[in-house]
């Protein structure tokens, strides 16, 4: 049976990007990598629209939130966190693992903060050094107003605004320095369309003033040691090299596309994978839904395993489930990266022929029709 | 022309591990990944020769070494380690990072810490909690006897053995459990013979309790998180899935060889490549050289740039140089992990042509006729 993956990472991974990793390893001290590492980190700009430095980490996205909170805090400051899902709830997390007094900003799973929320935690903590924010949230598929939030973080002059947009970066709209954001974090296995193991952060010059003077401990996540590495375009440590070419060719791909095309395509499966959903009569739990994921209710009608097994064994599709409260709840279908409209119309065809074999009533072909009224409505 | 790679890591990736690796990624919640996960946990245990576990991090090997400290002290405890070379000075680094009272044993770069000096060590300094070990110090080609030193630790109760193992696990003779070790680590661009991007801690029950007591700061590299998943076939974060497809298709190749066998056929590579060495006129660096890799002493009268450069331009071959007192005055050659006789037989012929081409004199052949002697007096 063929199969198709549809989580929210890893994603899929293009043909041209498997085929370049095989090729024979090379070595990160040589000319050959400095060369291709030196291309990477410019499309990476790009990608992040800024032109400060992305590090390359090896280690997944999780590190690299890890690195940002112990590189930009010493042990007793306090930081603003949103709570709006399990990567919201990780900032809180990894903030208390480092000591730093974490102040949960809580709104209910699938709802995103408003600029207000963030405003008041400001005034209420005027000496917290930096806000967290989770562009899109992986778990409940809710798109946060970054650029926002962002404003009114700029108002005051020592507040950080640290982004986790592991999957976002790629497939929302996003302009770092434009935008006024101090950090991004992201993982490779997301919209960069390679196997995980590469994590990268953006770092502003207002944030390296926080990172010069941190005093948590810390070695292999030292971005000073990045940075320093970064300045003879190489790594601290030994990199994932054959990630990093992989990387390369996705990069390739990305900027022939073009970012903002690269935006505009996953707004429009996103808007038809959306459309489909309602159209069968089902809901989407987010209600400010990110364009990189849809997390779909399952109606309580319906076994969710059954549903989830149906999917799988036969028509080959691997989709994620619900985490922690939402187990059993949602279903998330994934349209990060490398997909394209055909796609979205196997995915909802295999979710129509689902709901039916599991008794659902609903008319049958509705998700496909309104799927397709949206992308001729759309057409790039 | 051909690119043939000699360096201590990144090593050659075997050809069906490539492939392995260019197959359509899978989701890493799903059963396949369990099965192959709980098989590759299983292998390396074999590897480390222990039955304790053996964890898996995405990184390089410096955030396994990291992992340890961090999770096995407390700030101002005390703690030994051997700086004979850049990876044992690291684990000074590391150690002062997280605020622990490093103790230098320090020995000449190129020669192996003596168990006698360990021993007086822990005798000035009662109150360390771990003695930090480097079995193959990859920047010198020395070897460690960390039998004999683990011996004497055992000798005190409460002090750990810790063991870097990056370029000696799946190389050089190592019992973990028998010998009483009580961490070990490595990377997966050295024996285990795929790139880099994944660790591996391999921990005893007594390290355990001081893991379990550790107040540093850790979340990614919280082991306690490590050893909580792996009850569930699974790694806390997302791993690097690519590189543990092609970590389950080399540890069948080491399980097929043999442990045993495998550390046989680097001590014959290592022992050839040495007879060699010496019969060219040349001296290696290591008193107690390593079968991993040999590091030799470039004569005075060579340009070691022009030697390097005809090595990597006329035969297309890659070999390390030296890093930070010995840039410039040692070249090391790799016999870690993908090797066979014949590849020795290439990287020495390409040597002798490279001499030639420096001006260096010496008996042409000389070099090729120690190692067949070697070879011959050695078969498997």
């Amino acid at each position: 049976m063929k199969k198709r993956l549809f989580t929210p990472g890893p994603t899929p991974v293009p043909e041209s990007v498997m085929l370049r990793m095989a090729e024979p390893i090379i070595h990160h001290r040589h000319p050959e990598f400095s060369e291709l590492f030196t291309r990477v980190c410019e499309n990476l700009q790009y990608v992040f629209q800024t032109a400060h430095e992305v590090l390359t980490l090896t280690s997944s996205g999780t590190g690299a939130m890890e690195a940002v909170v112990c590189n930009v805090h010493s042990p007793g400051e306090t930081a603003v966190y949103v709570n709006g899902g399990k990567f919201g709830e990780r900032w809180g997390e990894i903030l208390r693992a480092y000591g730093v007094n974490a102040v949960e900003v809580r709104v209910e799973w699938g709802d995103s903060v408003l600029p207000g929320q963030i405003q008041s935690a400001l005034e209420q903590h005027p000496n917290a050094r930096a806000v967290y924010l989770t562009h899109s949230e992986t778990s409940t598929g809710a798109a946060t107003d970054v650029k926002e939030i962002a404003k009114v973080v700029r108002e005051r002059k020592d507040v950080l605004t640290i982004v986790d947009g592991i999957t976002a970066v790629g497939a929302l709209e996003l302009r770092m320095d434009e935008w006024g954001i101090d950090c991004v974090v992201t993982g490779s296995q997301k919209g960069l369309m390679i196997p995980p193991g590469l994590a990268f952060v953006a770092v502003s010059p207002r944030a390296w003033e926080s990172i010069n003077s941190s005093r948590c401990p810390r070695y292999y996540f030292d971005l000073r040691a990045a940075r320093k590495a970064l300045g003879s375009n190489d790594t601290p440590w030994t990199p994932a090299i054959s990630l990093l070419t992989g990387l390369d060719a996705a990069l390739a791909m990305i900027c022939r596309e073009g970012i903002e095309q690269v935006w505009a395509r996953h707004a429009r499966l996103a808007t038809a994978l959306r459309s489909a959903t309602k159209a069968l009569g089902l809901q989407i739990l987010a209600k400010e839904p990110s364009n990189a994921l849809t997390a779909i209710r399952i109606p309580e009608s319906i076994d969710s395993k059954k549903f989830s097994t149906f999917l799988k064994k036969t028509y080959g599709i691997t989709a994620a489930g619900g985490q922690g409260a939402l187990a059993g709840k949602i279903i998330r279908i994934s349209h990060l990266g490398y997909y394209d409209e055909l796609d979205m119309i196997a995915v909802i065809s295999a979710i129509e022929m689902a709901l039916t074999g599991c008794g659902f009533a609903f008319e049958r072909g509705a998700g496909i029709r309104a799927a397709q009224e949206s992308f001729l409505r759309h057409s790039p």
